[in-house]
């Protein structure tokens, strides 16, 4: 069974999956302010581009059901500082705004707090639900391109850890397995913070799923050895032109992959496509701090790089195979 | 002051810094039979191409002086035994079997025990000396390269801790520092091992050089950058039409630093080249124990891979830079 890192709690708080316990441990935490959701993504407690996106809808509705019986005012000015406050956390994945901008349009009609609440937690709810299927659907697009027999390549987590169902550029791999065919992924390990050997691998292995972690390093010698069929990716932002931002390490692999001739495929539900980002330049790159990289020294520590359209040789999202220039989402 | 790895004890052992235990603790450990210098080798206590040559050279010395007045047949067929025994520690690195060889030729000529330990400590000290002026002439070859604000992204570490003076890749970079020009450096932090962030960046920082780590997979993005001027990385075995085994990373650096049109250079001592070994494909390369990558799961964990030869930009040698095919070093 693929892992479900979110929900709620019996008493309505958001309950999480620690992420940076994993897979030592199996931490849950159950966050009930705005101020503890926000921490959660912000430290990564929660990641992953499409389950941060929940993370916040669901944050509001936790955070604020303090104040459900508020006057339409009052909830809506404590309503507008928390999505303000979740949109601070992490800047690049554009999901997380997304999320946030449909949250505040379903708050938007008439009513007081208790209504307004009512409306936040079906459209959380709405946003988990879908999340799901859409990952389900990214994993119909990309099955034809996991035959049996299939050695994959894939880097940081893009898995069920990262979203509310079974991934994006795992998606295809999961359903791949269930379908019977015989598989084995390569996992980049993913430094800084192993995304790749701590998350990915472990939960490929609770699925039953071949899996071998390298250094973030050998994947040019991996993909020279001829073994790998294919490279899936995930996305934290896709930019109209079809360039992206993803995990640093991304950028290099793509060049790597197309100098082998080998497939590059970026996985992602249509909402991590901006069409108001016209190419990646546009993309805000998050820095983070030295010390994830090491305790002695300056470092240089980008969390994403963008791959340039031009590496992908398509996009597998909840409608199908695609390639950009993207429209606007229906 | 760069750091000296090796030196002889006051007893006549081979003193080694423990570079496991780097940037922590500067351990230094005295190994007194050929058992020890194997185990030394291959746990990486003593490590870098020309360095395991010279320790390995010298490690005979200190190893065979217990038995020095032994007569001729029962020291040479110690020697014979102690060279299968520290050939056989570490696959790639070519200098290795070129330092014993060295060995076995000066013990070659008539003689006891006495004399042929006495040649051999004067042929493991040239080794070490000669060393010392490769390293500088390699540095004197390389540092028109290393212009004033030259920024260079270097793999590993090819610096004083792999040598017995200033290092191969690093000897520019120290030289362009004595003369005064203001650099910046960025290394791979180098998983598994983090050869880069533990070793090279502690040497340069004592030595006053400005440097960043990066984690492997920010090479690309640094490279997109545009901050970097030129890559300049080590050797462990560079074959006759200039194919070189380094670190792994090395080949995927390769192929983003000439998609990024930033000149590669590899530098190494001519002790280095090995005409007998035609192509790439002909060195073998070490694997490592699938636990120095992760304690969690299965790991492919080649320490070294190939640069095909047309990735390089010239390889800086205590000879001059220069192109391939190389001839026999005279």
């Amino acid at each position: 069974m693929v892992p479900q890192p979110i929900a709620w709690s019996p008493t309505g708080g958001l309950r999480v999956l620690d992420q940076r316990a994993l897979p030592e441990t199996c931490v849950e935490r159950d966050l009930e302010t705005i101020a503890d959701v926000a921490e959660a993504i912000r430290t990564l407690q929660v990641r992953g581009a499409p389950l941060i996106g929940i993370a916040a809808a669901m944050g509001l509705v936790a955070g604020l059901r303090t104040i459900r019986s508020a006057p339409r005012e009052t909830f809506v000015a404590q309503l507008d500082e928390a999505i303000a406050m979740l949109a601070d956390t992490r800047p690049t994945a554009v999901n997380l705004r997304w999320a946030l901008e449909r949250m505040r349009r379903a708050a938007g009609s008439p009513g007081d707090g208790d209504l307004l609440w009512a409306r936040l937690k079906s459209e959380a709810d709405a946003i988990w639900t879908e999340d799901r299927a859409m990952c389900r659907r990214i994993g119909l697009a990309g099955l034809p391109l996991v035959p049996d027999g299939a050695q994959v390549l894939t880097h940081c987590n893009a898995g069920a850890l990262a979203t509310g169902g079974i991934g994006t550029a795992l998606a295809p791999i999961y359903l791949a397995h269930e379908a019977g065919r015989k598989l084995h992924v390569y996992v980049d390990e993913t430094r800084p913070l192993l995304q790749g050997a701590r998350l990915t691998a472990w939960e490929l292995g609770r699925a039953g799923i071949q899996c071998t972690v390298i250094p973030d390093g050998a994947a040019a010698a991996l993909l020279a050895s001829g073994r790998i069929g294919l490279v899936i990716v995930g996305a934290d932002r896709i930019a109209k032109n079809g360039d992206f931002a993803n995990k640093i390490g991304t950028y290099g692999l793509a060049i790597l992959a197309q100098h082998h001739r080998i497939p590059f495929y970026c996985a992602a539900p249509r909402s991590t496509i901006d069409c108001a980002t016209a190419s990646g330049g546009a993309i805000p790159i998050e820095h983070r701090s030295p010390a994830e990289v090491t305790a002695y020294h300056d470092a240089w520590n980008p969390a994403f790089d963008v791959t340039p359209a031009r590496y992908v040789t398509g996009f597998i999202t909840d409608r199908g195979v695609e390639r950009p220039p993207f429209g606007a989402a229906e």
